[in-house]
């Protein structure tokens, strides 16, 4: 039975939860299809992460492995294969709680890096698991900056083979997942030298583990990177080389090779890697990003009418913590920036689909824009994202700081998401540089890529509102982060030339501005999001109520963020204090609106109980029931302590009656 | 040895780093006992937190045990007493990680709410530990509002007990620390039923398990509420009650009684009890939150000095990341905040000094504003460092996310510290209540509290700022943050009025205040802040350069506050756009200059390479030395893992020679 004060959430939807459902997942057809293989999955008790909050890192880990293997079953008896429809939602389906991820990130590189020998030798292996791949770049004392990499792989003529090694600590290759247990092979980025010139960073492919018995192969050392703020189920290694020799044969050369002679050949453009960087930042957004916040969304908004507390009314009972408007304030903000992801992500695939058929016909001319953009929204998603998560739980009191709720694991693995694939400080710097290149370009009346165009019509001008409602328009705050974005990339463009003609070294100058342009690039991404949104709203069709909750939606993430960033829009006067003021008064009345609709807007993310894994976010909302019986089951239950007889009983020795 | 790039960092302080550490312990002979006591403590392996990123929940738990035990023997052996001028450098020395300190709670409850026979009966049993107490006030369905507290007490005239019951699911105890497993008794608030009258929320002693076995007494279901995202060490249980009777005497009753014939007699001011709430607040701030930010703090800018990435300028080494002007803005708001609060904490710590005098002597005036400032510093200090240290665990990269580098509990334990002892959206609003009441009453030029004149003396004017420089000036910037709390609380003020005399019922018209409330409540706490941090800067010693140093801090920890809610300074245009690119401009420019005494400013914490318990923070640097050894002691190091042979070996199984 569901909780009444959630089943009475229900009732009042003022649009289909089973349209916009449809409409998420792109078509009822794929509805359908994502419903059949979670079904398939959560059936399956190989699967299941019931335990999950009470397992140790090796439990976790050996678990993800066992999933692993069993999945490749899975998927020839359920006719799943990688191209089908199927694939993209398994993912998804098992909460990314699976070994062998980097195994495909291994066999990604020799495809895309290999040649066709190369290709036809390991990937057959690899699709067998005749061996289990790794991807070995990062290194103890570098990451970002691939230039830094210390490892060495030096060309011995002699014995047509590289001799590895790891130079130093700082060189020791440290996160690479799949490689701290599991990995038989790895691809080591390595600077190659050949008599005694150095050539720069190179993939090649070692063998790291005997696969015999598993023990490490002659001249490697490798090992588990240890305990991680999560990721337990991933085994992040260590790896260190010693005169490793591997085969001339083995560096991967598709774009450049090494000759018999020693004779260093590089050939065909490199650009291909560059757009695989790309693609893997924008593919982890849904995934890794958006669908994690969905499900805080989820738990925090089910929780929150289920939870009462304090009485709104005097003399009435005890109010639904969301009747109150500091928890719409916390928790509605981020539902709506959910779907503005949702549809950000939608248009960056586009992008990206588009661009990869430019490539295909050799034509390079997007990658900078897409470079630019995957970066900056790779950056500003999953800060975005990591950062509403952590409200959704701390507005969820003392339960949500429980493991129980499913939010705390939540929290800890979306961190990561700002950190991996490019530091975000890191990326928006180069989304900002893109931006600056443009700014000029576009100022010298040159030609510039489509989205960044709006940087060339800077019109200095005021916002027209005029009252609170006048902010409801789609057009007036659009226009309103339009102005904001171009005025902070242009002051910033001024602030860089000023310095640079009055002395400072570039590099310096650069370094001086960083922090405007970080927020220039953000100003931008926010920009693309609400603008993208608003056109999306717009294209929605306008039955069962979808276009009218979106539209509310699309406001409230617009005027939210003019509401926490007050300051880059008055700074210039382009919105006034009495508009702020009216800007406030529309987003606060949004919050009231969007609150009726809450629980239904979540419930179209359609997540079922055993993928959100909470206590207190399930679909019929028993908390303090699910609460209690599944601390029940935590391991602090289930013995009597040791402590008891070693220290308590002792302790308390000298009084064994009752008081 | 310590690593060079830390140690260039040391030659060049502009102070000294040990009368710094003088002055924030509040003198040289401060120092020296806190030294002596972090030495005993460290050197006796039963309080080495040597594997504690390594430990189960049930380890933790044991650790904390035999810590809390073996420290009686030490305190003993050391002749540390309670009331010595040790005590207060233990806890900091354990970093907190020990049992029973529910304990201290249920004695403190005792004392305060107990009559002197109960006093006399159960303190001395308490503290000769011939029971472990505990304090169960929090249920599953009930936390910030007491009233709404749904457990029962009622009064059998017969038998001359009371009849405890936990009468639903939502009723049962939840979360009190040390009843999980430890506690044999515990204080039980309930709601207090005669002749079927209810008189409300009142404490009952009751015994909970057995001394005799620790089995649970009849009626008593108890255990530990499962994982949590830190305090492992921590038994937090829950607690059902059956019909468990207690005698009529444990009924604490130093304020209200009730007679043997049921006779309710209230009497006294119940008003201390809310003074020991106000100081638990209080009390929590330097323990729980300033000292762990101040050890993220030495973590991270540790660590930066040491990690080298990218280059700053073409052809030179790799750059140091605290050169990044990027990375500067991320730890030095928090370095200059670390130490504004500990400034805010001395302040915070002689006001209620002197309010604990004045109660002694009958006096509770102050009161109203002693729960005000508790309230809202509590709330505002634990918000500001909890992001403060994410943003230094995000600021460490990849390592910061180990687990090894200290980072991640410092975080998921500062957490908790928005959630407990008072949500601190709830507690916001105590304050601004507070202030929209003072503000009232000072409108209608009556008298308010000292902290509080500034709201009647609201003038409109401009910031007088000419240039950059003069925004180096306490006045111009103290003077700013006054006229924005003002603003914000007079503004609030009126729209409240607004909506009531526009017809809204006085409860609804608060509640669509109370975003804004919020934000009036955080202004003023950022207000006192500043001016106590100038005020404080004003009058060190000059010498030895301390007071140079911190006023740059405090000019840092202000202009950072403007910059990065510039919203709320420009919307009446007190401080003007181009006055706002004079703050952000002597905003970086401080950041250079800071970043210089960066490592000295973090070594004058002073604390030792154990409390840190940190592989990127030790004080000699050797971070990638530390990072492999710890990990190689990780249990994921320890065990060939079964996942080879039961998984592992059978997928690869048809591979049995080297490829």
């Amino acid at each position: 039975t569901v909780n009444p004060d959630l089943a009475s959430e229900r009732q009042t939807a003022s649009f289909s939860v089973e349209k916009l459902t449809a409409q998420l997942d792109g078509g009822a057809e794929h509805t359908r299809i994502r419903r059949a293989v979670v079904q398939a999955i959560e059936c399956d008790p190989v699967f299941s992460r019931e335990n999950q909050y009470f397992q140790s890192q090796n439990e976790r880990y050996e678990a993800a492995v066992r999933k692993a293997v069993h999945l490749q079953k899975k998927m020839h008896e359920m006719g799943w294969t990688e191209n089908g429809p199927e694939f993209k939602y398994i993912y998804r389906a098992l909460s990314g709680d699976v070994a062998f991820l980097l195994h495909r990130i291994f066999m990604r590189s020799i495809s895309v890096l290999g040649s066709d020998k190369q290709i036809a030798k390991w990937i057959p292996l690899a699709t067998q698991y005749r061996l289990i791949g790794s991807y070995a770049q990062t290194e103890l004392g570098h990451g970002t900056y691939l230039q830094g990499l210390e490892t060495t792989a030096v060309f011995d003529i002699t014995t047509q083979e590289f001799i590895l090694n790891t130079p130093k600590i700082s060189a020791m290759k440290w996160w690479p997942g799949d490689m701290g247990r599991s990995a038989t092979h790895t691809v080591v980025f390595a600077q190659l030298y050949i008599h005694g010139k150095c050539y720069g960073v190179h993939p090649f492919i070692v063998q790291i583990r005997s696969l015999q018995d598993h023990s490490p192969c002659p001249g490697i050392t490798a090992g588990d990177i240890g305990p991680k703020m999560n990721f337990e189920h991933v085994d992040n290694g260590y790896l260190m080389l010693q005169n490793v020799r591997v085969p001339r044969e083995n560096m991967l050369n598709k774009f450049c090779e090494v000759q018999p002679d020693g004779t260093y050949i590089r050939r065909g453009s490199q650009k291909i890697n560059y757009f695989t960087m790309t693609t893997v930042r924008i593919s982890l957004i849904s995934d890794e990003v958006i669908i994690p916040l969905m499900k805080a969304c989820t738990i925090a908004i089910r929780y929150s009418v289920v939870r009462r507390q304090s009485k709104l009314k005097p003399g009435e009972q005890e109010a639904k913590i969301l009747d109150y408007q500091t928890q719409q304030e916390k928790l509605l903000p981020p539902l709506a920036a959910a779907y503005a992801f949702h549809f950000i992500n939608n248009y960056l695939q586009e992008l990206f689909d588009k661009g990869y058929r430019e490539i295909q016909r050799k034509n390079f001319d997007m990658l900078p824009e897409l470079h630019a953009f995957s970066s900056g929204f790779k950056a500003m998603v999953t800060q975005y994202c990591t950062s509403a998560v952590e409200i959704c739980l701390r507005a969820c009191g003392g339960h949500g700081y429980s493991l129980l709720s499913g939010l705390p694991s939540l929290y800890t693995k979306i961190l990561a998401s700002c950190i991996y694939e490019g530091e975000n400080t890191i990326l928006l710097l180069q989304t900002a540089r893109f931006l600056i290149k443009c700014f000029m370009t576009a100022s010298a009346g040159q030609p510039v890529p489509p989205s960044v165009t709006y940087l060339a019509a800077v019109k200095p001008g005021k916002c027209p509102a005029k009252n609170k409602l006048d902010f409801l328009s789609p057009d007036i705050y659009t226009e309103a982060y339009q102005h904001m974005a171009v005025r902070l990339v242009s002051s910033t463009a001024a602030k860089l030339q000023d310095l640079i003609q009055s002395g400072v070294k570039k590099h310096d100058a650069w370094n001086q501005c960083t922090v405007q342009l970080v927020q220039a690039a953000k100003a931008h991404c926010h920009y693309i999001t609400v603008k993208n949104f608003a056109e999306t709203v717009e294209k929605l069709e306008t039955k069962a109520g979808i276009q009218k909750i979106m539209k509310h939606l699309c406001d409230l993430f617009a005027l939210h963020g003019i509401f926490s960033n007050a300051g880059v829009f008055l700074h210039d006067g382009y919105i006034s204090g009495a508009q702020m003021d009216m800007v406030t008064a529309s987003y606060l009345d949004l919050l009231a609106v969007i609150r009726k609709d809450a629980v239904p807007l979540v419930d179209a993310f359609d997540f079922t109980d055993k993928s959100l894994n909470s206590a207190l976010g399930s679909y019929d909302g028993q908390v303090y029931q699910r609460l209690y019986e599944w601390a029940q089951k935590s391991p602090t239950n289930k013995q009597m302590s040791p402590a008891y007889e070693w220290y308590l009983k002792p302790l308390l020795h000298n009084t064994l009656s009752k008081i």
